[in-house]
Parts: structure tokens; C-alpha cells; sequence
């Protein structure tokens, strides 16, 4: 095989494993896919594109797709649901990142609880479901453009915030960067920024502060 | 003179004479103001220290100085007043811009109201005076940092908007280049953006746009 | 429907429907059209390539395309037309951009008027048409490359200039981040300026000061 | 006064009150932290000089200052303690910003640890201490240069982390670039980042983390 | 021919002919290489697609191919082996320029060791390995993301590093430039940094330390 | 002696010994000069500030100085004046980098005519001046902030033109870098740039025109 | 048809007609060739495919083309011959640009030699054949990659040098950006530097210096 | 003390100790010295101002210091000297890095020569010198500007060359960003480059080298 599958990592964490697609060709995606299959590990592929699917498919009929977010999943075991993720996001166009963020907290046993299309520029679709910030343990705020949705959230909670800027843009954004940036000097303190499109990071993050809330809890 | 003085532009325009202050040496703008002191022109003089002030004053007593918009003006004529510009800034470092682009707007004929302090992680601060939108012509936007301000109001108002970002931030600012981005980036289409810390130019495309307004209104 | 549409601010701006195809299926382009077209409202469609055009076509026989805009546009109620703005180009390579500034103020009601071709390269063919600013209540600059056009335009007028770089050119124009920057950083004080080819966002800025100069007007 | 102090946020987040002094004169903080220190919430007034300190601990003689960290605190009230943060730096130079983010935790309730010139280049004073990491609920990673230590210590546990990157370095750094750059593209999926030299951002990030842990606790 | 082919320098250098494939035709390609297996070198072709290949050896039966590392090797004579290079690489991503760093030097007469997949966010691969570096003269460390494996190598090691960046990555890692920055500013000192994705150029240098060791045992 | 100072280079160039003073301390500047000076070569001293010069003059009473220029000369032979070289800058800040060119045009032996403060903003001062193009053979343009001017100046004329970026301007100009890349990408074909703030260059590439020019001639 | 067709500058500049293909449709590039074909100018289309040429030569059987260059002439009156520039390339990769020069200055009426393959990495092919500068009147220099060539010339001749930046290279050369800062850095003062791949800007400058020498001669 | 100094490297390494005095007072730079003075090893402070050294002086009378490498260098054991490494610089602005470079070979234990001012405007100076290459066993070229010296260099010998872009220039050169470009993508492969003005990781990397080769001797 072409990489050492780190199933080590992977018990330590309670991660499923995670294949990331972006640059292999379906063959090695089935390949590794198969191979992990093997064992009883959940699994979790992201940036896979229909037809890659189509092969998987074909290959480990249990497997699942998500077109918008790009994200196969073979689920193998239960996954004990724990902690409640509100994930927010600015326009359409930055769906399959919030998506990706949703699938990949979902996986390691988040619930996900979804605020779409909530963009800046017509504030008051964020103002009128503030209510929802409330049972939610930690915000993941996906925002391409000018990227002052985790600015506005981030003024509206204490809760913890995490900033995904995504390349949804033209011309002065720089595949990216404008968002990235408004994030990064974000006025309102304490938001924990990710790359541009980093779903997958954004969702593995909250996972980490939901464990440590639910570790904590249990723990007592 | 170091500089032809360009009286032409400044009938032309209904302008003030404009001295730029920075990297001139107070003898150099000394002389430059008391050179155009001689006509009948107003005088706006922008990017002055205090003691580029305490020199002017003692050479032409008339002269006033804003520390906050680093700003002396020499008023030698009345200015008639017509239309109204309401300036929004996010943060108490941004107000040395936000004031240059009042103070321009000003002297070149614009009521002046100010919104200042109204950065969108305090979001209600800006909600609960919306209504001073209602008897502006034109809004100017002045932030640093992430620079959401003006993707916030430019989604509150269908009113021509100007940003102005600002290089107030640190790090990943870089100068005010995060704020540029995000204003160009704006997710609310249709605001006009000058350069980093531009208050001066802020407040001429104001004045242009209300001359717009105003012109239209008389010529009827 | 992947969006909420959101009729609230198209009635609150008098703006019509917006869709931005770049980035969007030709199927997702026909549904969201044809969602938009069972309301009264006018329907701007931007950035659409002809393959998109021919697919709304079918499904939606009343719309038209301007294939150097890329824009198609759905017209269910009359415009009634006020102000007039001045449309300038550079080089005939910036017309898909200028055109798409036009089609944008046209449907929201401005008269728009076009100068075209006038590159500073040959000032002349820019400096004989003067005459043309005359009636004009603003003015589109829309320039690549180094985008000169914009300063040598503002200093021949004191009406309101709004500048958009195209990313016209190659190697060191960067993506037309070499308009950009000459553009934020004209001699000529007080242009506004979008992002890189940011048509759109020119019209809708027009559009609001002829908006500003009209219902001042009409208040009257 | 220059501000609107922001009382509201300061109870509604159980914050102390916040100063910035970059960029602030001495008599401008001073006056800020005296009105300030009227009421009864604990105060941070961060990067602040040696001289600043002088100037305002003879105005206010409770007032307390770390030259490290470059922060003056006035304790006003108790602070409960709650959670552990664990702070990391990878050099002596990167203290400042590792201890900014360590009074800002501390004056918010959290038990900080810290562990610090535990640099990549001698990674063994790092695994010896990884026994350290147990009790850490969150940790931060404070790192300039090439800022690695974020990746390896992400590496080694599954506990939130925050990462600071700081201007620490000199040539293709760029003032803090290269440590931001690495810590957003960490191949330790799930790190959050903060702004370039912001040990503010990170103490707020982590005190919301430990919020969220210790308030669910209490709400059982 | 389009180029004169430098046969001198082959011959000064030891060299294989070595072939820039990237940017050539597949025609441009076989009429090089036949011509320049008229000769006795040995000949290395980089960047060589599948396609290029399958045209190749139908013209040059004896050409191999690597598909992993892109490179095409004609052997005309024997490789005396000398000095050894051991080369690390982060990720599974990373492999094609860790082997096209692997065939340069081996085709130069380096005998070439391989660690690859011991990237630092699972550090236990790198330090359960490091009996590896003993045999080893140099070490090429191949990483691409935040290229934080080359600063960990460079404090456990104290002989020489030639640290390849690659463009694995997204987003703010703008194509190897994230891990090239902070290879450059490593806080291990002394690792000497080539191109992002130049396999080639490290095993160049590589091959450069090699000779100088063994060229100096020789001399002896 | 700190440097090789290269007598050969001079006499082969008919190039005055040229010494560029910043980042030099006076002490240095003046040992140089001294040195310089027992020969019987022209001397240029670029950058040099007036307590440089106060320092040179009371060891070399025969230097002179521009302020403006910033520059020292000491003359020791005639110079032969040949050729004419039109300088045109576009605001009174760029003069000093305009004067640096004319001096080092000068010390060369070229005719320097000047045309100053012709800024794109006030297009008429440059066009009632285009007659003074007649007599020149190079002509060298010299602006800041979005660099307009050589673009303007190119489409006016098919001489050669050289043009020098400055750093005058701020916020998005970037120390120069947006009047850089708008003399790059030139809508006017066959324009040579050179460094920003680089006067002294373009007065050597002018030179050298005028040579080619001249050695022509008298070759005949 | 698109573009206004400048006949007055081709006659005012002795310029051929140009027409930049990329970008351009097949269908486009040919109704602008036989449009322009009517007159008796001399036609140069920069940038065209083998497609593009195809296309025109079945519409204008007299259109010739060269690959190499990627530029289609259409002659239609005899060109006088004046002058001799030298275009001097590094790499075979760098071709093309260095015959869009040369083709430029050719069909404007200089002599062109060519001296390629030079690269610094072996600078003695460039020495072996400096005898080949004397004849020339104006060098261009064009190199990809770092771009070191057009500093050793510049140290080799003080005739003036004309300096083309290649986007040649890959990772860190940035698209042609590390080749550009190469050139506009140059240790050799006065080489005039034009836009990445930028040949036929090279072409136009150094028929303008040819124009102005033989001008000049003729004059007299 | 401030910094757990890290005696277990430089046992491990038989490097000396190392202090970077850039950022730090003249206070922690004396008692970091004294502290390291009471053991048996050798010390190197790096970017050290004469004002550093006569407080440290005082306190150490036997410390050295080189003001042109701003180094002190405190001796405590004889260095046991092998190897040659040849310092090659293009300007006398690049000096200090050079001499940065030396001292630290020269503390390491290699035996340093230099080679300096043979930038390549005056190629010739290093062509008449190359045979000064033959003994050495590394290359350390230093410089700034435009980097060139590297490839050329590069082209001229096949032993292993390290290469210091430094941060002489101006304007476009960004602090050194130019010559760092171009030595990453130079034509003359396999130079390895370390950071701008990072003349300590040369003298590492040289001394690595050196190590390998000797080390390897001695072992046989
Ligand atoms: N969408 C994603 N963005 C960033 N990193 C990812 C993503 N998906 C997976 N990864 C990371 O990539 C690793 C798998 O890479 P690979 O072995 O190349 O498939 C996972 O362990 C994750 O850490
Ligand atoms: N704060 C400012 N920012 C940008 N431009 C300014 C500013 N103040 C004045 N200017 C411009 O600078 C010109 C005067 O420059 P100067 O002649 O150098 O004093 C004015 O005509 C304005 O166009
Ligand atoms: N993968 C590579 N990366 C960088 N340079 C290379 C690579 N492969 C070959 N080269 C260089 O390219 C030259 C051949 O280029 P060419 O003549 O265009 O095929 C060789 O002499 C090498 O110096
Ligand atoms: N001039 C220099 N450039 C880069 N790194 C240096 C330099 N001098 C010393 N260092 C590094 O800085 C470390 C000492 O840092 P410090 O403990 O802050 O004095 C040394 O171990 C070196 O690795
Ligand atoms: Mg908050
Ligand atoms: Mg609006
Ligand atoms: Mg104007
Ligand atoms: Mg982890
Ligand atoms: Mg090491
Ligand atoms: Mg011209
Ligand atoms: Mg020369
Ligand atoms: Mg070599």
C-alpha cells in the first residue's frame, strides 16, 4: 500500500479514519478505503468527488455520500452522540465546507445543528435566531468574501467560536485570504480561526472542545 | 515655491486649497499655507502634528487645528451648507480617520453627523440607531481591523456607502490590508472603498456625491 | 431549494433578483431562475455563460442574454428610468466587465450611457469626448492593466467616480491586482472603488447615488 | 471621554475590562484605567510599557504590573478559579506573548500551567513533559519563527488546542507570516488559530473553552 | 535540436543528462532523449508523465520509468555507489518529490535510504526511527503543509539537512509557500532550503556533500 | 579600505566613480570620498544627507550638494554635454527621486531638460507642455502613488521612456509596489522600468540611450 | 466590430497594426485580421495557437506564423531595415518570449541577432560570445527562473539593456515574480525592465531606441 | 535566568554556545554571558551592537568582538581546526552577513577563507578568482540585491554551495525578498539557501558539512 494507515492514531483519538481524496485517483481511493474496511473503525472520506463515490460504491456497498459536502462515510460501529455543535454559515456558496465541518463533527459523535445563509449583509436573518446560539456548546462560523460573519456571532456569544474563511470570492479575496484575514483580526476576541475551507479541521476542533466538555462531565 | 500651486483646480471644484502635511517639514508647510493665506481661498491642511500647528499659528493666528483629525483648517470664506453625511467608525483608534473625513466633508460644504464606537462585536450598539441613517445622504464607513463595518451597514441601507479601512490592527493586519480586503470582498455589493486611512479622500467623494444631490436639486 | 431567496430585501431596495451563476450548475441556475420567475420581480443573472443561457431558454422563454455581459436578465414589470450614468472602458478586453455594470444600473432603472475604447494610451480619443461627462450624474470607470483611466478621469470632473479594476493583463498585473492598487491609490481624491471585476457591485453603487440624487428630487 | 466604556459586554461575560495601550498615550490610559477602576470589576490593560505602569500606579496604587507580559491588572473582586489551561512556548523571546495570554486567562478564572522553551529544535524537552498535558484542559501554543511546536504538540493529544504564532524571527519570517502560515495548514487536524503575537485572543479563546466545560458541569 | 545540449557540463560534473520534461511535448521529449542516447551517459528525465514514458520506450527500449517519482532513467553505464542519503518525508502527498529527490541521487551514485510517512503530527513514527539517521552522511527531509518535520529532524540530528518544501496543501498554504517559509526559519540551525517540489535540486546537493566526503577520502 | 573600489569600471564606462551613501555612516562616506578624490574622475554621491555633506564639505571643499537631490558631486573635469534627456515627474514629493535622475543624467554628460508636477490628476498641465517633447530623445517619467503619468506620457510619444516607480504615497501603495506594477503593465507598449525610487538608474539607462545615440553620430 | 482600430497611431508611430490573440476567439481574431488587411500596414498578432493560425490562413493566404514565437505577420509593404539588437536567452523554456521580441522588432525594422541558451549557470557560453556586443546597438536580455542573466550582462556592455522577465520556473519563481525582482534589483545599474513574458513590450523599446539613434543620424 | 540554556546540545553537537543579542537588553545579554562564562565552552553572541560589547566587556575582559560581524566570541578551549570553507560576497553591504557567516565557521572549527566584493556587474573579478575554489570543500555565497552571485557560482563548481540572500537594497528588493527568490530558482541546481541575512545558519550548515567530511576521514 502506498501509506502506513495509522490505526494507532486513530484508537487513541476515537477518530474515525480519515482518508482525505483531493488528489488521489479513485483507484487508490478504493483501494484505501477497502483496505480500511477491514476493520471495525468508522470511516470518513473527504473531498470525494461523484465519481469517485460511484467506484466506492461499487466496491463497499454500505458506503455513504454526501454530494453537497463531498464527504464519503462507511460507518462500521455506533457512534454515542454527545455535546451540541451550531454550525453558521454566510452564503450558499459556503455550504460544502459547513457541510464537511458537519459530516466530520458528526462522525466523532457531535449533533450538529445547522444556521445557513445567515451572511452580514442582511443582518437580521442572523438577529432573529440568536435563540439557537443557546443550547449550543461551541459556534463554527463558516464565511467566505469579507468574512465578518465570525465577527458578528462572536459579538453575540461567549460561547466558543471557531472561524472557517472559505475561497467563495473573486478578485480581491485571493482564493481566500480576505476572509482568512478578517477572521484572524477579528474584533471581537477569541475566535480560533482554521485554513480557508477547512472543514474537516474546524469540525475536528469542536469535537475536541465537546470531548473535553463531556470528558469533564463524566469524569466527575 | 517648491510647488505650483494649482488655483484652477481649487475654482474649478469649489474646492478648499489642500496641503498634504506628512514628510513636509514645518518650514515647508509653513510657507506653503502662508502662500495660499494670501487669496481668499479656505485652506484645509491635513496629516498635521502638533508642532506643525504651533508653527502655523504663530505665523497666521487665524488657523484652527483638530488633534484627533490632525487637521488644521484656515477659514477665509463662509461655507454654505447643504446635505448631510453621516460618518460610522468601529473602534476609538479609528477616529483620527473617521475625523479627517469629517473635517474634509466639512470644509467642502457637508453637515457632518457622527456614529462613532458602533464596531459590530457590540452589534447593538449599531442596531439601536439605525433611525440616524433615515436624514443621510451618504454614509462613510471608517474601520480597522476586520473591517466588517461596513458589510454590517451596507446591508442596514440602500444610501451610497464609502469605507474606509483603516491600518489600525496588528499582525495579520498588515497595515490595514485585512480591513481593504474585507471591504472590497463585501457580501453587501455597491460600496465604494478608498484607500487605507484615506478619511481625506472619504470625505471629497462624499462631497461629490452630495454636490450630485444638491447640484440636481437647484438646477431643477 | 438550496437559498432562501430573499424577497424582503428585493422589495426593500427596489433591486431586482440577483443570482450570481459563476460557480453554479446549469441545472442549479434553472431551478433558482425559475423559482425567482413565478414573482413579479425583475431578474438579473450574472456572470451566466452561453451554455447557461441556452438551458434558461427552455425553461424560461422570456429572457434575454447579452453574451459580451454575460448576463441574462428576466424583465416581468417596466423600469422606469432616472439619472444617467456614464459608462468608460479602457481596452475593448474590459467590456464583458463595463457591460456588466451597464446591464446592472440599466434594470435598476439608470440611464446608462457608454465611452468605450478610451485608454490613456491614447489620451486624445478620451480628451475629445469630454464633452460626453456633461450630462452624466456618475461615472463608471472600468480599467486593467495599470488602470490609469481612472485618475486622468477624475481630475477632468468633481462628479462622483466609481473605479473597477478588471483583471485584464498578465504577469505582473497580478490578476488585476496592478488596477487595484492604482486605483485606490489615484492622484485624482475620491474614487470609489470595487472590487476586481466587480461590475456588478459598480452598478449597484451608481445606482444607489442615482437613487440619492432622484429621491431627493422627488421629496422636494 | 474618547470611549463608550462597554459596561454591558463586561457583565454579560463575566469579563474584566479590557484596554489595549499600544497606541495610547499615558494620559489616555490613565485616564481610561481611573474611570475604570470606579467600578467594580477587575481590570487587564494590556501591552503596556514600563512607563505607562509608572504613570499609572501612582494614580491608582493597587494596580499591578508584569513587565513580561507587558500587562497591568487591577483586582477589584475575587476570581473564582476554574479548568486548567496549559501554555507552551517554544522560546525565551516568545514569552511576552505566551505570558499576555496567560494573565488573560488567569484575571478570567482558569488555573494556568505553563511550560515553557520546550522548541522543536530540542524536542526532547518537550516529550519529557508530556505527562504535563493530562491535566491541561485546553492548551495554548505560543511559537514564532517557524512555529512548529503547535503541529508536534497537536500531535500528542486530542485536547483543544490554541495556537498564537508570534513576530518572533527576523528576514522571511515577515513579522510573524511564516509561524501564522504553518500553524494554519498544521497536518494536526483540529488546531485553532489566533492572530500574530495575540495572547489576548488565545486566553479569551481558552477561558470561553473552560467556560463551556465548567458551566456544563455546574448546570448538571 | 532546440537546445544545445551541454555535454560539457556532464562531463565536469559527473552528471547524468538530465531532462525537464514539464512543458515539453511528448515529441520534444523522444527527439531529446534519442539524441542524447547516442551518447554514453546515463540519463535522468524528470516531471516525465506515463504518456511521456509509453513514447519514450517505444523509441528507447532500455528507458525505465517511476511512475511515483515521474522520472525516467536511461543507464548506459554502471553507477559506482558511494556515501549515503537517508530522505524523510511528512505525508503520503509528499512522495513523488521524496523519490524524485531518491532516483537523482541514486542515479549520481549515492546509495539512498528511505523514511517516509513520519510526518510530526504522529512524532513517534520519526523518534522510534531515528537509529536510522546514524548510517546516514545527509538527510533530506521532504514536507509539504506547515513543513514542520524538516525543524524537528534538525534538532535530533547534527548532520547536514536539505529541507524540500512541497506544494501539498490548500489554502494558506498558496502552493508550498507556508512550508517553505518556515523551513527557511527553522529553529534548528543550519538546514539548508531548495525550491518548493525540487526533488531534483536536493538530490543535486546531496549528491554534492557525498562527493566532497568521498571525493576527501580518496584524495587522502 | 572597506570596498575594492573598481577604477576599471569607470574608465571603461566613462561613468563618474559613484558612491551610494545610505546604510553608510558619515565617517565612511567621507574616507571613501577622500580616496575618490585623489584621482581624476567626476564623483557622484547618491542619498547622501546634508550632514553628510557638511562632513565631506570641511575634507572636500570643492564637493556640492542638492538637497532636493540628496546627492554630492564633485566635478574634476569637464564634462562634454551631449544628447538631451526630458524628465517629467508627477508631484512635488517625487522630486527628489526626479532630481537624482537629473543629476546622475547630468554628471554623465546629458542635457537634462525638466518638467515637474505634471500629475495625471491635472491632465492639462502635461498636455499644454507636450511641444517639450520635440528636443528630447529619452525621456525619463518619475511618479508615486498608481503611477499614471507614464502611461499617459507613453501614449504621447514613441521615444524611449524610462520610468521610476516612488515610494511617495501610503496605505495600498505599499511603499511603492502599486506604482511599480502600473508602470509594468503599461497600456503603452515599450516603457522601461526600473527599481522603485530608483532615479539614479534611470539616469544610467538614459545615458546610456544617449550614448548609443551619440556614438552613433560621431561613429559616421 | 469590438474595438475601434487605432489606424491613427500606426501611422503616427511607423508601428505596424497589433492585435494581442489570448484571450480572443478564433472567430474574433480573424474578422480583426481581415478588417485590418484592407490597409497596407504591416499586421503582427501576438500570442495565436497553431488553431488560431490555421484559421487565418485559409481567410489571408499571405499570413505567416511562427510557432515558436507564437506570432502571425501578414506583410503588406516592404520593411526598411536600421539598427541591430541582440536578444540574449537562459533557457530553451524561455523561447518563446525571446522570438516574440524578436519577431516585434524585426517587423518594425531592426536587424535582429540571437544569442541563446546563455543561462549563468554556465557563463562561458555567454563569454565565449561577448565579442558578438559590439555590433549591437540595444541588448534584451530575457530569462526565466532567478533571472541572474541580465545583471552579468549589464556588468559585461554599457549599451542599453533591455531586460524580460519570464514566467519559466516553478514554485517559489511565482508565475515570473522571483525573475522580475531579479531584473529590477539588478547590481547593474540602468536595465530597464518590462512586464513578465512581456517580448513584444522588449521589441517596441528597443525599436524606440533604434528610432531615436537612426533618427537621430539621419537628422543630422 | 530567563532561558534554560541548553549545555546538553552543545555537548551533543560540539557546537559552542550561541546567543542572539538582537531583541534582548544589554542586561540579560551580560548575565546570559556571564552565566554561560563559568563553563568550559566557547561562545558566540550574534548581532551584537558595540554597545552590547562594552557592557559584556566589563564584565568579561577576555571576550572579542568583530564590529563588521557584530559577533563577540568568548574563547575558552582551543578550536581544533579542519576543512576549508570558501566565503564568497557580492557587495561590501553584505559584509556583515559574511563575516556573520565566517565567525561562525570559524568558532565551529572550520578553517575560513574569504573571497569578497565579486558581485556579478564585474564578473570578471570572480572569474579571475575561481581557482580560490579548488581547495575549498563549501561554498558560502552571500548576497543581496538580486541574488545573482549564487548561479553564477553555481555554474562554476560542483562542490556543495550554501547560499544567504541578504537584505541589501531597496525598493523592490523587499527586505530581501528579491535575492532569496532568485537564489531558490536558480538555474544552476542544487544550492541550498538558508534566511535572509541568516549568516549564523551558513556557518552551521558549512560546519555540518565540514563535520560529515572529516568525520568520515577520521573514521576510516
Ligand atoms: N478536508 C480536509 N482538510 C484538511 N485535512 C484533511 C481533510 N480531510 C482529511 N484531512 C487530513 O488528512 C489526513 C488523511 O490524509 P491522507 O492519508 O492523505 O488521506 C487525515 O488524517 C486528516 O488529518
Ligand atoms: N490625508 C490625505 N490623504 C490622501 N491625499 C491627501 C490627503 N490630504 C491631501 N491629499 C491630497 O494631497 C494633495 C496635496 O498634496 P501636496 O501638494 O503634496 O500638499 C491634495 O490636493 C489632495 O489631493
Ligand atoms: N525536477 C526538476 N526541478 C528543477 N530543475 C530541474 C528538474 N529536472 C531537471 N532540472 C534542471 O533542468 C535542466 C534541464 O532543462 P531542459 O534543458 O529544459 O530539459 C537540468 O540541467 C536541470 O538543471
Ligand atoms: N544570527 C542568528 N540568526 C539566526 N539564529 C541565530 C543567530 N544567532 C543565534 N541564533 C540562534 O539563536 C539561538 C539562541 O537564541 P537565544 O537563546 O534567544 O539567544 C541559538 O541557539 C541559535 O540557534
Ligand atoms: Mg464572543
Ligand atoms: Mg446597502
Ligand atoms: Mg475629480
Ligand atoms: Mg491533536
Ligand atoms: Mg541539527
Ligand atoms: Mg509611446
Ligand atoms: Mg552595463
Ligand atoms: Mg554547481
Amino acid at each position: 500500500g502506498f501509506a502506513k494507515v495509522d490505526h494507532h492514531r486513530t484508537i487513541r483519538n476515537g477518530f474515525p479514519e480519515v482518508v482525505f481524496c483531493q488528489g488521489k485517483t479513485e483507484e487508490q481511493i478504493v483501494q484505501i478505503l477497502m483496505h480500511l474496511a477491514k476493520y471495525d473503525n468508522n470511516i470518513l472520506a473527504t473531498r470525494a468527488t461523484p465519481h469517485d463515490f460511484a467506484r466506492v460504491k461499487e466496491a463497499i456497498p454500505e458506503a455513504d455520500y454526501s454530494e453537497l459536502a463531498r464527504v464519503i462515510t462507511i460507518i462500521k460501529k455506533p457512534i454515542p452522540m454527545r455535546g451540541k455543535v451550531l454550525i453558521l454559515s454566510a452564503g450558499t456558496a459556503d455550504l460544502p465546507v459547513a457541510e464537511e465541518a458537519a459530516m466530520t463533527a458528526d462522525i466523532m459523535g457531535c449533533q450538529v445543528e445547522r444556521l445557513y445563509d445567515v451572511g452580514v449583509a442582511g443582518i437580521h436573518r442572523l438577529l432573529d435566531n440568536t435563540d439557537r446560539f443557546k443550547d449550543a456548546q461551541v459556534l463554527i462560523v463558516v464565511a467566505g468574501m469579507e468574512g465578518a460573519l465570525a465577527s458578528v456571532v462572536g459579538g453575540l456569544t461567549d460561547k466558543p467560536i471557531i472561524a472557517v474563511p472559505t475561497s467563495i470570492g473573486y478578485g480581491a479575496s485571493f482564493g481566500g485570504l480576505a476572509a482568512l484575514l478578517a477572521m484572524l483580526n477579528s474584533c471581537a476576541a477569541g475566535i480560533g480561526v482554521v485554513n480557508i475551507d477547512n472543514g474537516f479541521g474546524a469540525g475536528v476542533l469542536a469535537n475536541s472542545i465537546i470531548k473535553a466538555i463531556h470528558g469533564a462531565k463524566y469524569d466527575e
